[in-house]
């Protein structure tokens, strides 16, 4: 264990990460960097480089990253309308590149060896960091305590803190939920504690980024988004920063009840987990922009960017975003939305995110054609005969030849 | 066009299908049998009887399909978690197969060699009627009169009724409406009208299933649905056939401000179309099913699936449910329900349906393996090292000859 | 029909576009342009200007397409490995957008109003062409003779020719064949006349590009391909411009009885139909680039290529070139391509390819790590045992649940 | 280690295999029960009988598999016209899971604790057989002495054998091969040595199963294989056991210099690996199933199968026979083989199999409509007109809101 120099760890500040300084130090007996990031979890960073130092350490990052989150991980993925599992909306999953890419930039900065994480190994995040670490740098090696340590229980973490003089207020106030909470700007996720029983309804006092349906108001509010090239660019009218327009949007998504998710979720190490979410202004989002695309996207290039999402959606939940793959379903995507562009109007209503009203200079919804009355000969209805028979031949053959579908 | 003898046309008893029998009678000089279906359509079928006989009309078929309907057609299609375009649960899609399989046993009864049908030359059910019915009886003659006549104005056609001593009144009570309107046990449908600029919010009278989430109950409804093979079985405890399942599900729903959809849509004949639907007891199923999924059902199963729903949605959104590639894909998807059983509570309130509970005895949630807690063993972490570094090995390889994935 | 002034006509010379010519200027009394394209039919075009001036044709254009026809179709069709339903190399599907654009092109620049083509009412490349003009040209008109006429049968076709003086020794050598043949740079195709009794083996003097296997030398050819970002730019060395390198591989290949392919295939319009086609270059090409890509792709690239392929082929066999969709897939497929550099080495002899080689600066291939002998750590064998255990783990809980697999 | 009582190890009579007895035995004090199969590799395994009480083995199982691996592995994989990464029929792959049923079945009768089997920890043989083995018992131990041992070298193997008395002769005469070869009905496979430079042609003596192309007879072979089902059933019109069928072509078909083939794959683990493999009976087979299928299959029908292969190969190059997604694949697959019935024509001469004809009572090759003469009104060419009209809608729209597909 001798051969680890530097290690750069993704440090919260917090008292599982804290502890993991320490541990790292006696165990490798190598130099410690921290890294903290703003991404949007919505506590203060800063504070961490107090605590970083109080441990002993010499080299301390604490960088906002929430603009470069958002346009160049959130956007994207938003432009593929990546749903996992029909249901959840990736907000954990998006965020571990980021961090794993700043790591393995200020592992090369420091000419650090080694980089280290406070994830389990059970969970999703040790397989995200990971990978992202090592598709930038394959030469990197990775510490993950939760997988080496015997400090497996509360009690021996508690027990460790102690005999290394490590302050167990570094738990912060966020440790006193019963669950395991874990935030960023696209969502808030709570795990453990009771919803390991899946026929559990966790209770109101859960929920942190929104009011309940019930608690919102009892009118609702209307907002206008206005896209470029599929992403969201304008909120009523006013241009907004990437990271701006996801933080606005969560505050007015929270404030009417929208965006909590409950849900079973199946983990690429194997196993099925319950979680749940809070992800205000990406529930928005992903309304508006298949509303945008609706009128504004060709039919054939929505079906082919449908068949593809599930896949896209599972390569990033399961850590691949640095990927060979990735790209090249970002490459088919992002050909798509070049007119992805015009104005999405929205009605938010106690945990309802209701498309009202659509409209875009490269709209292709043709209302001459589309229309019930009268058309002027836009469209020939009797063209619609042979589309049909020459569409049914192939059944119509089989059927001769004595097939039946019933 | 004196090859026709005997057409068998889908009557509603409305004045256009009405219209239409006159038409034929004239048209063709041919025989009409009409065959008026209940498939939850919310209106009387009876009364087309009086009409069709009035209309000199020899042979009247009414049929109760509704229990076929949601047994054979909409079951099946939700255990795919079927959604077209992100959105649409395909409503009027599912019906119209069964109404096209209708047909052609009737031909096949009363030896007609044509069937008929008052769907326009510019929507997707032509298509769905004409496809079913040739792939079910190769030989069989369509005609679609809205394709042939000239009677394309209101004009013409009061003209024509008029001249030909049909009652206007047939056109009965839906067409105050001022959209186009088509409902079934499993949605009611509004085009046209100012839904043609899809700019225009509906007003709140169009919408005749439900009530606006506004005006549903300020307290939530909680209810269980039970599952077997895929299918609900039971509410509240209770065993319900399929169509009562939807039936009430339509009413619980429809109290509570569920299932209202606005959505712009691609149509099969190659133009995009606005549509606004209600569908409040599909909406409580899908959500459903896919939670009884979510702790029943295989991962790589369930990714699966959710890589073939957009085709296997697209399939019968164009028409093709009648076909080898539908089954093959049903063949799929029922291979995977046989342990999709147990029951989800579901809230309703206010236009949302929230999953707050799952249980099952096939249940492959395994608290043991999930917990943040001690697992006893039943779980290594230190597999997921060499889980993750093989699953990088082909990035390492890539990234140590050079290659970036930034 | 007194609405086209001005028609486009992709002319081959040959009788029944020359008859088209004229039925065109009979029947629409408009003017026609001529358009002869070198694609590598191995015929000659300029003969053409002589036929189209004594038909009185005015405006004549003949091009020689080769070059762009291979560098901008044929090459990044290769690319993607695309093959129709497991055999069909696509031959005469690639070479069609090719001339609905220079014809729209040329309509472009003469103020036409309309193209026409001598394709017939069932094959795809009456759908090919169409499609191609109609997404580059929405307004344009289409005159489809075979569709229109009743010039059905040869006698009437004859018929026509002598009251019109029209030569009939226009119809060329080409049409000694009992076959209805088509050729260009990638390939000829043969179909009709015996070949449409799929159990009947075509004679040895149908084929005209290769000679059989049995025919060809008793000694292999072996050849080196080099290959930049997926097109082969090498022969043995040697750079070759795109038509150079087809034309050659073409001569090579058929030299060495390579490249025949006799199949049943499904066309769009619903039929099957029996086509025997000769491939020699493509066929060299698909298993080099194969190879190329062997060890410069990675692997989930590589398979979602695989995955892709299928669909992409379609589109092309289908006649959606111009469309987003294709353009999409090629986003996707391009982006793989970097470094897919290195050359291929293969044995050609008596109908096989045979790759006996492949290298590349840009090679995955790692002999340290897929070692059989001793790799000094460089892959640690016991990471296996997590990575299996992992991948099991969703197995194993359905097993522990009852679940059987066979 | 010592909580093995009694394990069952896939035994070849080999060296290996029987230094891994040993080694058990040694290693983990537990009663080793040895299970030989014959699958076809083409060597006698009653001789394991022998090595294996030597080895003081008590109960040894030895089991003729070849019908049950041919009937219920190699068949229904072959009407998915299953092809990894473009080339590679699978040979070795889906011979696996058979063993590991084995394995689990005699570990079941045997009262066995685990499993052990000779694959190394580099290769996918080991994922193989573990993942079946666990899909089957999941409480099973598995021994993979290759992940464990020290034995990595040829010498501290030798070294072993001296010390425990194992008789080196047990190597037998494949080893003297520079290659790491494995056989079984559906191939024989050829690894590591020079082959471990891609760009190394290997020597003709290497191959064992079938004359070089060079080599095989002069004059054609003809032969036609009758299908139910999508099976093969009969050769020459004769029927034949499943085992016997492959067999036979195997035969036939090494004679003739078919089914060698030389690759570079991407393994499950992570690596690229150079593989040449002789595959005679698949080749035919491959090709023969298409053909009849080319007559016999729906186009949609097809078209589904084409996009669902590659992923459904991967599932058994990867090991995932016995998963929940491979069964509704399978499902899906075997959905559409009711109807492919018939008889294929092949000609085979020096390395190629050439289709020469296809017959079937169930062909949906329509003469009356694909013929190139006058069809008597079976299909109605201006049908065509609506039918490209319609599907161009959506691009002349797009065009016409000045989207350009160039």
């Amino acid at each position: 264990m001798s051969d680890i120099n530097k290690v750069v760890l993704a440090y919260s500040g917090g008292l599982d990460t804290s502890v993991i300084v320490r541990w790292l130090q006696d165990t490798y007996k190598c130099e410690v960097v921290t890294f903290t990031a703003d991404i949007g979890q919505g506590e203060e960073v800063e504070p961490a480089r107090a605590k970083a130092k109080a441990l002993g350490v010499q080299e301390i990052y604490i960088d906002d990253l929430r603009e470069e989150y958002v346009r160049d991980f959130v956007y994207p993925m938003f432009r593929a309308n990546a749903i996992y599992e029909g249901e959840y909306l990736l907000g954990t999953s998006i965020a571990r590149p980021l961090i794993a890419k700043r790591l393995i930039e200020i592992a090369n900065e420091t000419g650090a060896d080694a980089i280290s994480h406070g994830a389990t190994g059970k969970g999703n995040d040790q397989v995200r960091f990971e990978l992202g670490a090592y598709s930038l740098k394959p030469g990197i090696k990775v510490i993950a305590p939760w997988r080496e340590w015997d400090l497996t229980s509360r009690e021996t973490l508690m027990a460790y803190c102690a005999e290394r003089n490590i302050p167990v207020d570094f738990a912060g106030k966020k440790k006193k939920s019963p669950y395991s909470m874990d935030a960023n700007l696209l969502h808030i996720s709570y795990e453990g504690g009771n919803l390991e029983d899946p026929y559990w309804e966790p209770e109101e006092d859960m929920w942190r980024w929104s009011v309940s349906p019930e608690a919102a108001p009892d009118t609702p509010t209307y907002i206008e988004l206005g896209y470029e090239n599929g992403d969201p660019v304008t909120l009523n009218g006013e241009a907004l920063s990437p990271a701006t327009m996801l933080e606005t949007l969560n505050k007015i998504g929270g404030d009417n009840g929208i965006g909590r998710l409950d849900l079973v979720e199946n983990r690429y190490v194997g196993m099925k987990s319950r979680g749940c979410y809070e992800t205000p202004g990406g529930t928005i989002m992903l309304r508006a922009h298949r509303a945008m695309e609706s009128i504004t996207l060709d039919r054939e290039a929505a079906h082919l960017k449908d068949e593809l999402m599930p896949r896209y959606a599972k390569l990033i939940y399961n850590g691949y975003w640095f990927s060979p793959e990735r790209r090249m379903l970002q490459a088919a995507i992002d050909e798509s939305q070049a007119f992805v562009n015009g104005v999405v109007r929205l009605k938010l209503y106690k945990g309802n995110v209701v498309v009202v009203g659509r409209k875009s200079d490269n709209s292709l919804f043709d209302e001459a054609i589309a229309t019930f009355e009268d058309d002027a000969g836009a469209y020939n209805q009797k063209d619609a005969e042979g589309f049909i028979k020459l569409n049914a031949l192939r059944l119509r053959i089989a059927a001769n030849k004595g097939r039946s579908q019933l």
